[in-house]
């Protein structure tokens, strides 16, 4: 060899972002000619996006989901503007499309979203048990504890349950999840032999017994391990009380922030906690999320932008902020200045576009500005440009935010994604960031790349509850 | 035309019965060489059951349910019997396996095992709309309200619910279930008008504020109206509390008894408690649970089923006896007779065999023997031999019991859904009974065969709360 070869740079996680909705963070994109996702009640759609995310190499996708309707605009619980614009809503149970899109994939992983704050432990650790056999190892879970005052009522509750609380609730929540996957089967329990006549060897089975504040479950989980266990964690909080939850639990994190500066100290933060916490901050992966525009040039990217910008629908964006952060954007003057007054959350919001946006300065924040920043992209970060730019951008991201990947979110889908396939990966691939394809078959291997295997690694709280084979019989 | 042409005599409804576990009557046949239920963990299994059942013209398949262990044999709470024998256990989320059979077919229809007792009816109705959407009306519910002890404490439970006290929540249940996927989306809601920017018409949308003695619900529904909306009901409450919600809200009912005259007397009071509930008795089918095992002759016939029964396991036919009858067998002397003595189920069953089993009278009905008669057909009737001998026995139960059609449960899958495919359905198609194939899409057209369309019949209670487009809005 002539030299030593220069160190590999780290390769990216791209996961794409989606909802089981007409549309996702791009309300009104649904009358794009080249949107494929209003025809989301069809079970073509997802097949074929199953299809193009694993031809374009895709980490994984994700699917978002909420379990009521953004009712806080022009509100209180006025449903007309989620409705007219279909922001986020219709909305599939996402569970549902997995073994479908699983039936023609082999690599591709799936996030999917559920509440704990509204399914049962012991039902929950069976579905993903299920769907971890069923996709051989592909699935990962977005813990989240809901957030709309509409599904709540919706569950029965007269009002929603306090953050804080619903993230203690959470914490026990895992705790059963954790003994129903790792600890109630032993690895080596089913055996199928067919000489002793023995599926499963009983005394390789155990209740777990769990008896806590919120929860109580006497067990076993009704499926055997899978490949996985326990499903790949991801998790959003950025609450205090998010943070602390997050940081025990998750294996891969989605990082708001409008800025990679902004990010860093989110992620700074982040690894830091983790740590607290005992966890490697290593095995926590840190994904911006983060909405790309990309085509041959900037012109022609900056093109597309603006022509997507023209099928928007303000009132369904302003319907979907206002579920996000409980400010109903109807209540403020038309030329109500942001950057001067208004809720802290709208101020810091301007403030940090006034960084990313072209002459932020002089522009007057009113609400109508605010809401088309906010449409397509939602409270991510946008990147748009030719290859090269977006590259850059995301470049700085890993750079300065010290981000492991990104969650890509669309404008129109699969148009959105095709267009990364098919102008940013190149690019990508020439800096040596973009990875060599599916190394590995589980969603845990090909997210944390560490050759440590299918199951949960051993600074995760949930490992202290693995029943291994070597392991002594109850 | 020489003469008038016959009545056609009426076509069977034909339902292949299975279970997301390595078995679901037959405990032990997962060894059979020929059985492929055990890889029930692994897709291509229910994609190629999909194909199989699709290609035999079966109207559906439904998938049975339960949501823990079978723990009374040799109990209280003994899970060893169970688990050796993989007696319905491990068990998978029913669900989870649907989307992906629809995608690999046009026409098979898809029943669903689902609680009332363990599931909310807000998240319930987003499940069943999503696949109804997904596979274009091809989806039946078969409402259960649970009766395994071991589920309700590992739901939280500290006991089950008392069994007509499930039956009461079950009935407000399926009001908010009807409401939420009837009532709350007028038909026309959705238009996707891209000149007025509409996805949804906001005012042909609407909560149901349901606030009941067991349940409270805002709504709407997350979904729009699907292909049938509610999905087909299935139920098999054989009770008084059962029967009595049955005959309100079933489409098709599973009737238990070992021979057509039994059933005959069920079959005669459903019929009869329909009409009172307001029902049209012809818009509720009845289906026989029976195993078939059927060869090119009878001897060949017996022969495979003295093969099957070599397989089965006695001790999880216990088990399932165990959670179906409360009666813990191995509390009984290996040489009572069944036939003098021993509780009233376990009698009255006896009872049943001695009409249809050869010499039955000669035969001492101890614990074996009765776990031998249960064991690959669970409580449900026998018919075994020929295409003739099958086909005569199954017209005895329509001619006799008057029931629509059969609940075709396996012996090995789908190697028994195979046989009849091959060697049963010729002899029926003989004699005019087998139906000429699908001619509709949905699961309630197919099943009805009525010709009035894919939504609930007039004469459904569910019906009175459908939203149709040329009602009035709120």
């Amino acid at each position: 060899m002539a030299a030593e070869s220069k160190p590999q740079p780290k390769k990216w996680i791209m996961n794409a972002f989606a909802m089981a909705a007409p549309g996702h963070l791009a309300p009104g994109l649904w009358k794009h000619p080249q949107d494929q996702a209003r025809n989301f009640d069809n079970l073509e759609y997802w097949l074929s996006l199953a299809k193009a995310l694993e031809d374009g190499q895709f980490h994984g996708v994700f699917l978002a989901d909420v379990l009521g309707l953004y009712d806080v605009y022009k509100g209180p619980q006025n449903k007309a503007p989620a409705l007219a614009a279909a922001a986020q809503f219709p909305i599939f149970d996402p569970f549902l499309v997995i073994s479908a899109m699983a039936s023609v994939t082999k690599r591709l992983s799936f996030g999917i979203t559920a509440s704990t704050t509204y399914e049962s432990p012991y039902a929950l650790a069976r579905k993903f048990s299920t769907l971890d056999h069923l996709t051989k190892g592909r699935v990962g879970w977005n813990v989240v504890t809901s957030y709309l005052e509409s599904a709540a009522k919706s569950f029965g509750l007269d009002t929603q349950i306090p953050h804080d609380e619903r993230y203690l609730i959470a914490e026990e929540f895992l705790e059963v999840f954790y003994k129903l996957l790792e600890g109630s089967w032993r690895d080596d329990a089913v055996v199928q032999d067919k000489e002793t006549g023995q599926y499963t060897v009983p005394e390789r089975v155990r209740n777990i017994n769990h008896k806590g504040k919120h929860f109580s479950s006497v067990g076993p989980n009704t499926v055997h391990p899978s490949v996985q266990r326990t499903p790949f964690i991801f998790q959003a909080g950025s609450s205090g009380a998010g943070k602390n939850f997050a940081t025990k639990h998750a294996e891969a994190m989605f990082l708001p922030g409008m800025t990679p500066e902004a990010t860093k100290k989110i992620a700074d933060s982040i690894r830091e906690q983790a740590k607290v916490n005992g966890r490697d901050p290593s095995s926590l992966k840190l994904l911006a999320g983060i909405l790309v525009i990309v085509d041959e040039t900037d012109e022609k990217a900056l093109q597309k932008y603006h022509d997507y910008l023209s099928y928007a629908d303000f009132e369904g964006t302003a319907a979907l902020f206002g579920g996000w952060t409980g400010h109903d954007l109807a209540k403020f003057d038309d030329d109500e200045d942001f950057k001067f007054s208004g809720p802290g959350a709208i101020q810091s919001m301007v403030s940090a576009w006034t960084a990313t946006v072209p002459n932020s300065e002089d522009i007057k924040w009113t609400r109508r500005r605010v809401v088309q920043e906010l449409a397509i992209s939602g409270v991510c970060a946008k990147a748009i440009g030719g290859p090269k730019t977006v590259a850059d951008q995301l470049q700085r991201w890993v750079d300065v935010a010290g981000v492991d990947g990104f969650n890509l979110s669309y404008a129109i889908s699969p148009g959105s994604f095709e267009d990364m396939v098919k102008w940013l990966w190149p690019e990508l691939k020439r800096r040596g960031v973009f990875w060599d394809g599916y190394e590995f078959e589980t969603t845990r291997e090909n997210y944390l790349a560490d050759g440590k295997g299918p199951r949960l690694r051993s600074d995760h709280p949930g490992s202290r509850f693995t029943w291994n084979s070597d392991e002594e019989l109850e």
